[in-house]
């Protein structure tokens, strides 16, 4: 059972009233209509021996990366966080101190984007760490103005772009240092048009490739604009763009916009973050890559595989 | 580590603003603002080897738990499903057909009580089955007229209500069956006047010394007077009156009310559902259990006992 096969049927199984739940299954974060308000929201759960090493990297950490995770998503959609809710599967044995670390990284990280943590459920299984947490968001701006930013809104002609640099995130422990880039995306959302936008979780191939696919277009990156992490590679024998495109845990927005907007944005020196153009959205289906003397090879929607 | 100590000291961490979170941890749902709609949230999980036996009740069962705990802390509060949105760790190696089975659970009940799974998380790992549900919830009636029902609110001289049967409901498979009271719920908000109310998720006895320690009273509970499930004992060499107080997992409705409104909910012929007087809210702090003789003895606020 492969999980994106079984996501993509998911989304099949469903039919919303799209007055009721204008965005379903299959986006960062799914939107319902609340009386007069709209409500976004997403689920992402970190599991030990999977998305975080509980004896490597510690409780709070694996708490903080639960957040940063549903953070990530609110972010991609340019919402602003309103609260969360966390559940907790506790392997037995852990020490109050440890359950304790789990809720302060939750807590830490959530608090300081405004995000507090208003309910959860603890139980206590003989089984490893199991953290779901709920993030509950608005759409951005002083009268909710910013509309939420959907991974479908791509076309043809589009420039593509992405904020910071990529690769070797999980190797260096830069997953656990992420900062959700969720004030950005609201700057980004309120000051041009962004045409679809989804956070870099697991590669900037594979996300680029789940944007296009909704969004029923291709894409062309450019190889050497792509800003490598100088530690992208993270001692491993691998090629730096190639740690970029498939190592994933960025956590950085990647989104798409018309070409004079771009233009604009990187020439804008109150930009709220380096964002660099990385190629262009065109009509032919599937995901390319140019090198420098223009060759263009075909580039496989592939991220990090993990653990199990 | 204690999940009910670590639960405390959660709820002892936190101070909101209450014009933004009017409910925070520690009742059946937080409540938060948004804009100018009230929204109720709660998540609850499900974990295999604790709230269910995937080998023993199969993945639909599981599915349909976890909705149905979520929707048992819908009703307690007496509001409206919104929609749900789910996180699945699913054991490594498990078939196409049983990860279906789990969202086809999911779904069913979500669907059933106008609670559409609208996102979710699904990933895969080398442990057993954990399924994490949050519920977004309105408050009910016409204009959101229905109060959240909090645990907060008996005060000594209220009645105490329950509904259904109770007990056995783990042995017999009860738990696997039952109906969240979301509807009834509402009906009796719209109603009566209630001032407390929670579910009986961990067992009579517990979640009413839950709701009397929130509401700093004690309780009085008739022995003869509360419905004990013609399978209680389910079996086992057990008075079905101790499976009836400690069992736990009846999915029922707790609720307090003032004396006279009692009276008249339990000699209305149109009543929602079968509703029975046990006792009552004492200024006295403490559980006690009267018997048919009037003796008077400390009743434990002791539930069911999870398999870890």
């Amino acid at each position: 059972m492969k999980e994106f096969d079984f996501i993509h049927w998911i989304c099949g199984q469903s039919s919303f009233d799209p007055a009721a739940v204008p965005v379903g299954p299959g986006d960062d974060m799914a939107v319902v209509t609340l009386g007069d308000e709209r409500l976004l929201v997403t689920v992402d759960q970190v599991l030990d021996g999977v998305h975080v090493s509980l004896a490597q990297h510690g409780p709070q950490a694996a708490g903080r990366k639960a957040m940063l995770r549903n953070l990530s998503d609110v972010a991609a959609m340019a919402a602003r966080p309103v609260a969360a809710v966390a559940s907790v599967a506790l392997p037995k044995g852990m020490g109050e101190a440890d359950a304790r670390g789990i809720y302060r990284g939750l807590r830490a990280l959530g608090d300081e984007f405004g995000c507090p943590l208003v309910g959860g459920d603890v139980s206590t299984w003989t089984q490893p760490l199991a953290i779901s947490v709920t993030v509950l968001a608005r759409p951005a701006g002083a009268t909710g103005g910013v509309r939420p930013v959907l991974r479908s809104g791509a076309r043809a002609g589009n420039v593509i772009c992405v904020t910071g640099e990529l690769g070797g995130a999980w190797l260096t422990g830069r997953h656990l240092r992420a900062r959700p880039r969720v004030q950005e995306a609201i700057v980004l959302g309120l000051r041009y048009r962004l045409r679809a936008m989804i956070d870099i979780s697991d590669g900037l191939a594979a996300d680029l490739g789940r944007l296009c696919e909704a969004s029923g277009c291709g894409a062309e990156l450019d190889a050497e604009a792509i800003p490598v992490a100088a530690d992208a590679a993270a001692g491993r024998h691998v090629e730096p763009l190639q740690a970029a495109l498939h190592d994933g845990e960025d956590y950085e927005l990647l989104f798409t916009m018309p070409a004079a907007q771009a233009r604009q944005l990187c020439n804008d020196s109150n930009a709220p973050l380096t964002v660099t153009r990385i190629g262009r959205c065109i009509k032919e289906p599937g995901l390319w890559l140019l090198d420098a003397a223009g060759q263009r090879q075909p580039l496989e929607p592939r991220g990090w595989e993990h653990a199990t």
